[in-house]
């Protein structure tokens, strides 16, 4: 997908702002080994990524609003450690790459008060238009994304 | 409500017609007790409700393409036994009201092969139209509905 | 289930301590009628409950790490009006029973800042002891309990 | 992790054995943007691997009865196209990797009947004991496993 993209919404640099969110993992997270079930991660990531939008002052429900949607392109994920029932973690979320129809955030989660990555992760998104084709992020999300990194 | 249904769809004899539908409990479904979390459940009755109205002829997604949605509106479920990781279950559906603008599934689930049941409820749902309001099941859907209620 | 309990624990006033705890609807909740998908509020009512039971002093980690268990033996819900992706809601937590191996909570959903109930509903519980038998609740989380619904 | 594996359980001729298993997709596996939301496409993934361990005589949850566990390590997706409500999906799956602590599977996932590919990725597993220490697989699973890929 990234492939695709000929045009760059130019250089940012990444990672300079960290957005942090708290998350209190729910029972309906665990699974029978008792841990939290690994497809979840990406529903913590999703967490912190809207709340780094909303940082922009363009939160993401506003972006649909206007008939664009973000999609997830491709992900990926390593588990170094579990989390388990009533754990508090932190998702910490970067910006890592911004093109003119992508975009790529990179997560890492671990608990509240300690150094140690449970869980480290990215996920790519593509902007769709109304008419549910790729097309170039509305300008101004790309330039409040820009500044947000930059933070 | 169901009780601000002024106009009654006609009588059906409840029950006549049960749906069933197998389910393989997967291992995200579980919780740290080692059993089927408990919201899941109202899946598995969404199942059963997809594929009794699959028998109708008019799958359920067909009624949303024409603008209509069935929203559930209230529901009831009792919890006699767990189920666990890879237990083969089954999902039976009864429509047991059809008003005008709403109705109401009875689910009964269990083990594949076994009497027993495990958990049993019902859920109203309720008929919102193109505008988002409550508005009259299409009467095709109705005919249908109690054509395959008196199977 | 409720009905076997012979032994009672004593009244309680119900709904005297109210607990409160915010909820932002994360995109993984929603389904493709752009609302919260129904069966998602039992897992916010899960997370009233938590924070509930984190107020006696005695959270439920520490009841299950004692080889406890509280399973949902019942519930009911009644769907008003919808939330959609990224609504800022307050779960609405009471203890309106309290016996010897059992208890009930009852929950209200609204949107922060609004009178208005989107979802309410209750749970009851049995609790398990480690052999996986109904047994009556630890008398310390009882005492604990019965405290925290005075408050 | 898999770098850690300093003992190889030998080689498979990978890919030769396609596990194969239909899904109906669920209104709850939905999202607001009408379509399978991303994470869930890991339940998935989970489905085709519980369905290709049943084949190899062992089913995983007779791995778990013996005390062993395989934990997710890794994974990778890539979404290609969406999936929707009550579309009935085909997951194949491989497995592409046995070694004596660690295996991986990957997966394709197409609609029934038709040739492209929705959704791809893998994921790494690694074996814990009772112990809940990186421990190799059983060696009667690893033939099973073998044995199942080379069919």
């Amino acid at each position: 997908m990234r492939k695709d993209d000929r045009l760059d919404a130019g250089p940012i640099r990444p990672g300079e702002h960290l957005g942090k969110v708290p998350i209190r993992v729910r029972y309906a997270e665990t699974d029978a080994q008792a841990v939290v079930y690994h497809s979840n991660y990406f529903v913590y990531f999703e967490v912190g990524r809207t709340d780094w939008m909303l940082q922009t002052g363009i939160p993401y429900s506003a972006v649909e609003e206007r008939g664009f949607g973000l999609f997830i392109a491709e992900g990926h994920i390593r588990y170094l450690k579990s989390a388990r029932y009533d754990d508090e973690l932190i998702v910490e979320t970067r910006l890592t790459e911004l093109r003119t129809r992508s975009c790529t955030f990179h997560y890492c989660i671990r608990k509240d008060g300690e150094e140690e990555t449970l869980v480290e992760g990215w996920t790519a998104l593509v902007c769709l238009g109304p008419d549910g084709k790729v097309t170039p992020l509305p300008s101004d999300l790309i330039d409040a994304m820009r500044a947000t990194a930059a933070l």
